[in-house]
């Protein structure tokens, strides 16, 4: 089968990780044997990853040299992203498949994603991203006064008031349009390149006039991981998460996890308001997605990999 | 014709400019249109690029915030401006493409360059990298005194002395052996896709054992540009830089520009050290390799491409 993979965020920097280049490298190798499993199994891969995380650090770092080197745009940091991300993944499963005897190339496409400049999104951010700020030290850096509201707009820049009176910048989600590198996506697929692509959802540009640029949002990287699935004519999507599986009733005694889910009722659920938006939400969504086009989507842990694209573990969203 | 361009710093961030987001997307730019040039005169193109000076604002960035996120080593900030410069070049060109009604694929391919762990160029690292420091600073950051010598070892880095009493880390500028991305550049340059790949000389990784690990050490651009050529089996290496051609005598009243050069008298003239080490010398050595196997390689400015290419400006370096 051609899979695409969306490895979660826990796949190269686990919860609570320091972040150091060591661990993440520690924890993409191990990410990198399982998904040496399902190369070894005959599957062909297309590789997608998460990178929250990393682009919070380099806001850190930024924010920290503000006054020695001008910051970049959060869509360049994602692209920053891309390149290291991929290479830790291109570099730990080339060295996975060379040591079972499986020799496959893997590169890295950094890619762009279309998103249309008037999506609904933008009127609402809702995304954080990067460190939070006191109010006196977002004062003193934006020369603006703290406002009455939950919201706080200097320039281009929202923020957003968190827990324990801080403050965080908030941006767009929008909708995932389309993969620019598709075409050169496919060509790598079809000459048996395993491709990692569209790390962190991709970059997000957005047509002014006939020319490309760089907007400040964040996709879900999930919706990109369905539409990559479509434009790459996969057969499957596997999201690749904390949880073995999708669960009904999460945190409440009758909490059980669910075996199969037709696009339709996993809709349904959806609009129930069963899965939380921040986390299971867009998971649910994609999968719901891929399933209602014919292909087959599965929603399971990075250790049951094999096994749910096997369908005999995860949660499986199949049209009926 | 096949070209594999070398773009210099200046075509991406000029001397002396901030390196704003804007600055460097302009000057990008305005480099693509020249690019865009020898597209529609029918050439196909490779790209490559250095990266000195935005891995140099990384490693300040990281400096500023070391007592928040983990530093990254050198390895995985080369692949970082990988990903940020080559959406850059990638966006701009297709962008000038497009306008010209040339719908031409670019991507670009993070890219890992083999080195020999035991390159003699590791026992004597020379090539400055990142910020200066002051004695006081280094002796802070690395809790050590500062030694008596011209050189300063903590841990796996090491200092130099520089003008000013001020310190600078150096590392090894090992030889390029082999691009691991090889395979997958080209399926892509066969599908008619414009490859962006090995900026700023590629990520420097060695074999330990048979797994490819990162090496802090930064690979001459023009060096691997050569290398690039070869595996591509390109006809032409365009190495742009910031003059239209090769100048013997360079600041002196006899200063005069090369037309053509054969393998032989350009490594005559840089073992007589008549090119500086530092600019001009890697580069013309970079082109007598490429002309001594046989293809055509051009020195010569941004300005000048076409031209270069088609035999009117620029120095040419060809097998007698």
């Amino acid at each position: 089968m051609r899979v695409v993979v969306a490895l979660g965020g826990n796949a190269i920097l686990r919860k609570g990780a320091r972040g150091s280049a060591e661990e993440q490298r520690d924890t993409v190798r191990s990410a990198c044997a399982q998904l040496t499993d399902l190369v070894e199994t005959g599957h062909e891969l297309i590789l997608t990853h998460g990178n929250g995380p990393q682009v919070g650090r380099l806001l850190i770092q930024q924010r920290a040299a503000a006054h020695e080197v001008p910051a970049m745009p959060l869509d360049l940091l994602g692209a920053q992203t891309q390149g290291m991300l991929g290479v830790l993944l291109q570099q730990q499963l080339g060295n996975e498949l060379r040591a079972r005897g499986l020799e496959r190339p893997v590169v890295t496409v950094v890619t762009q994603v279309l998103v249309d400049a008037h999506d609904p999104a933008f009127d609402a951010p809702d995304k954080p991203v990067g460190p939070h700020y006191t109010e006196t030290e977002l004062e003193f850096l934006t020369a603006t006064a703290a406002p009455a509201g939950e919201l706080w707009t200097v320039g281009r820049a929202v923020f957003r008031k968190v827990e324990g009176g801080l403050w965080r910048r908030v941006v767009a989600s929008p909708q995932p349009l389309d993969i620019m590198e598709a075409v050169a996506i496919r060509a790598l697929v079809g000459a048996g390149v395993i491709t990692v692509c569209a790390g962190g959802g991709g970059m997000p540009v957005a047509l002014s006039g006939r020319a490309l640029a760089g907007v400040e949002a964040v996709i879900d990287k999930d919706r990109t991981a369905a539409l990559l699935t479509r434009l790459v004519e996969a057969d499957a999507l596997l999201v690749l998460t904390d949880v073995d599986a999708v669960r009904l009733g999460y945190g409440t005694p009758e909490e059980r996890p669910i075996d199969e889910l037709s696009p339709e009722d996993a809709r349904k659920l959806l609009a129930d308001g069963e899965f939380p938006a921040g986390s299971m939400g867009p998971k649910v969504s994609a999968a719901a997605d891929v399933a209602a086009r014919g292909a087959v989507a599965v929603i399971s842990s990075l250790a049951c990999a094999a096994d749910a694209l096997a369908g005999r573990a995860g949660t499986r969203f199949v049209a009926p």
